[in-house]
């Protein structure tokens, strides 16, 4: 007995998804001596999707907006994760996660690998009311980190309150609720010294 | 300004399940030197669940079949994880179980934790299909790491073909397809020698 063609072709696909747990994110674990990488990133926002579903702004699939955070950061594969307060790697990134996508989406069979491109796409692209939350849980967990942290990335590499808040101002797009409740964590981690000064 | 009490409540568990990272299981990685985690397990068994779906036995909710895993490890935070092929200890993991998914569901808002507990309550009893669908990708993913890794856990612990079928075997209660697959993927690794010949 031979494995169904199809099957064969999703056996390459999870065995290749398997990488992105090598990938690492800047983001510490909270009070843990690592940072994390981009697969358990993944599962935590995804799992943040299912209680924090009441402050999006708009009436919302909230299953698109869990497969498409599920999805959004495969690329790093073979594109590595860019630190948010990096901005000089977009034009070069935005070209390598194409490539990535094209390769990785292309290892399934061609329905589904056409599904998780439109999946990955709208999430990129921030238009429609879930990419646009689903991107705002993306930029609020490692806010919460930092927090949680004790300033964490922000004290590591200098990050200012301005820097912060104009990396992560999108979360009020998806969901002006969640980015209120940011303010208020950014005012307390101000007044503890989290953020750089300068 | 002071945050919200229901979100305060939702920071404790978003900083809770965050241990979930740190909660190893026996499975490795696919050709790297070291065991995953709990937290990226749930990411991929998760992801896995939005193409494979065609697999499933029945009509099928699939968002809810990728709650339950999104949720369903996350009482391993106190109760650790248990090696599939361990069973003396089925019992004392029954309770501690019990304990942490109150313990920890608990830290949400009230119809959020309950939600959530609802969830694993349907996955651990395996009644429903999604439930049976969302077990059969939970057992599966191990046995392809397995069969990656050539034998990995199977040969690393002495594990016979017979205890991986008996283990297993539940894939096929949400998938009959998927067991066929696997049935020959187990046909091959014996091939190589990748079971305890005892």
């Amino acid at each position: 007995m031979k494995l169904d063609a199809e099957f064969v072709q999703q056996l390459a696909f999870i065995k290749e998804i398997d990488q992105l747990k090598s990938v690492l994110r800047k983001t510490s674990l909270v009070q843990a001596e690592r940072v994390e990488n981009s697969a358990e990133h993944s599962w935590q926002v995804a799992f943040m999707a299912v209680f924090l579903q009441e402050y999006a702004e708009e009436e919302i699939d909230i299953c698109r907006v869990i497969k498409m955070l599920l999805v959004h950061d495969v690329v790093e594969i073979d594109a590595g994760d860019t630190f948010v307060y990096d901005n000089y790697r977009e034009a070069e990134k935005e070209e390598l996660e194409k490539a990535a996508a094209r390769r990785i989406f292309g290892l399934l069979p061609k329905d589904q690998g056409d599904y998780l491109m439109a999946l990955w796409h709208e999430f990129e692209s921030e238009e429609t009311p879930e990419a646009k939350f689903a991107m705002a849980l993306d930029r609020l967990q490692p806010v919460l980190h930092n927090y949680f942290n004790q300033g964490g990335n922000w004290s590591q590499f200098g990050i200012t309150r301005q820097q912060v808040e104009s990396v992560n101002k999108k979360i009020e797009n998806g969901s002006g609720k969640l980015w209120q409740q940011v303010e208020i964590i950014l005012d307390e981690a101000e007044e503890k010294g989290y953020f750089s000064p300068k």
